[in-house]
């Protein structure tokens, strides 16, 4: 197989929060998908390495804030390159919290998801979580940061555990 | 909720070809994932009203065509607005057949892959396959198209089965 053809596939930045206790804390995924329209699903999938997949685990709910081509780079170094274990993931970043205590990026980003875990598919690797949208909200038009704009413009890597991820040869 | 928030997911645009019988069928998605990297296992989310969903239900395997900038809009119009239930829906269009007998696109894709379905989970109105790439081929460097693409550039809009349909107010 041609692994090139992998990375033909369009998706998109996102910044996952979750709580973790009184910290906040999240990641970055690439895999955020509406799943149906009515009621609004939408499925993530994260590798079960991540601390913060036993913190989605644990909580049932989490944020999902929608990164632009504006976002700081700073923004995915932190959150996507560093784990929530040992660091305080958003102690440098601007961010707000949700009624449910969950971060959300508030740096230039188009808009922000709350939601509810409902189910969750078992892949060797990484859990996909089906997640109902509780609350949505459109905060700007700024374009959305693509993967293929942080890969060529940005000139972004992806982390070991990110589904997309590749070794270099 | 403000629905608007939705629509800031990316996506790409992709032709999934099956057999239905000696006859080639298929239909249009815009959510093709990679949920994990070693093996390479997508995702793809299909509503179960959809022609092709049963077909992929018994059949089991399926081809992805990525489509490209360049693809014709012929090829969204006759594989996204017509059922294969009773058309030949590839009638009159590029395509050649996998060694399953599975239909690719030719019509400038960037690539195609072939997948196996290994599980399947259940929401209310569509089936999420995940499949593993038993194959897959980079056949050029065209731009992969974008479901903002599609939207915006060829005013395509959504039928009514895509997991992004959005009623007209």
């Amino acid at each position: 197989m041609d692994k090139a053809v992998l990375w033909q596939l369009s998706y998109g930045m996102y910044a996952i929060g979750v709580k973790d206790g009184d910290r906040p804390s999240g990641c970055i995924v690439n895999t955020v998908f509406q799943i149906t329209s009515s009621p609004a699903i939408i499925a993530i999938s994260m590798n079960k390495d991540n601390y913060t997949h036993g913190l989605i685990a644990k909580e049932g709910i989490f944020t999902v804030s929608i990164l632009s081509e504006e976002t700081m780079p700073l923004v995915i170094s932190y959150l996507g390159f560093r784990s929530g274990r040992d660091t305080d993931k958003f102690e440098k970043l601007e961010y707000q919290t949700d009624a449910n205590g969950n971060p959300i990026v508030t740096d230039h980003i188009c808009g922000y998801m709350q939601a509810k875990v409902i189910s969750q598919a078992d892949t060797p690797t990484h859990t996909v979580f089906f997640a109902e949208v509780t609350d949505g909200v459109k905060v700007s038009d700024l374009h959305p940061m693509t993967y293929e704009y942080y890969h060529k413009v940005i000139k972004g890597s992806a982390p070991k555990n990110a589904p997309t991820y590749q070794q270099k040869a």
